[in-house]
């Protein structure tokens, strides 16, 4: 199907050039239990904006138009509800083991922009089995809470 | 920031190079009610997973690495839970309207494999306001359900 292969460091390279944040993928220590606590931060860009419009098949112009933006409520392109919360899987990604999402919950409440910085901030708040967790999430912006809720996880 | 400038039609180029599925943004018609139904399908396919796990940084072995992976109980690579949801998005951000996501609710029930088509079924299924909907929806790999839940739209 592809005419060029797909090399990771090659992409890496390039997605850095377009202004992406390079996020080692560094596993996170210690025993998961209630009360484990997860920071997790990345800078949105419009390389992440156009990469994940492509890749979702999201080219909503509310993200990518910024006449048409300006003249909604938003006042301006906003970065996708899903490209937000993907940084919630990728601080999962990050638990000690081999995690595995089976749920997630999310509630958006404010507007992220191209640019902002989005920290993620999670907490076991339960064990429901021997490697079954539910961790509640926050995505913020600065003190601002952009989006809030829950992820289950298993860990293998 | 960037040393050079992200332009969506050039990577758009890349990304179909690189095997990616360019999807038209093309809007549903008609108008939303109780039982309105959207379908909305895509490949996901290598470089999908790359640009997710650049912009996400979720570098987890479990979708790059194809030696570990078959050591799990997957048996081999998948594709991040959250990439396959991102499809939803981009199915809903196809409603007439400037449609915004609310709220979403996921629960993945079977692994995506790279190469497979991923199609999202959503159904109307709540008027909450005049512009608010709740939409069920299910992402399947054939017949087979990969995840289902719900989302919340705000349609300005």
């Amino acid at each position: 199907m592809s005419s060029k292969k797909v090399d990771l460091s090659e992409l890496s390279k390039l997605y850095a050039e377009l202004g992406g944040e390079l996020k080692p993928f560094e596993k996170f220590s210690g025993k998961i239990d209630v009360g484990y606590k997860v920071v997790y931060e990345k800078r949105i860009t419009e390389v992440d904006v156009a990469f994940f419009g492509l890749v979702s098949g999201d080219l909503n112009p509310l993200h990518f138009d910024e006449e048409l933006a300006s003249r909604t409520k938003f006042g301006g392109r906003v970065v996708h509800g899903a490209l937000t919360t993907s940084l919630v899987s990728a601080a999962l990604a990050r638990l000690p083991g081999i995690p595995v999402a089976l749920e997630v919950y999310f509630k958006y409440t404010s507007p992220v922009r191209i640019g902002d910085v989005v920290r993620v901030e999670g907490v076991v708040t339960e064990k429901e089995r021997e490697n079954r967790f539910k961790v509640s999430v926050k995505c913020l912006v600065g003190e601002r809470v952009v989006a809030e809720g829950y992820a289950k996880v298993l860990i293998w």
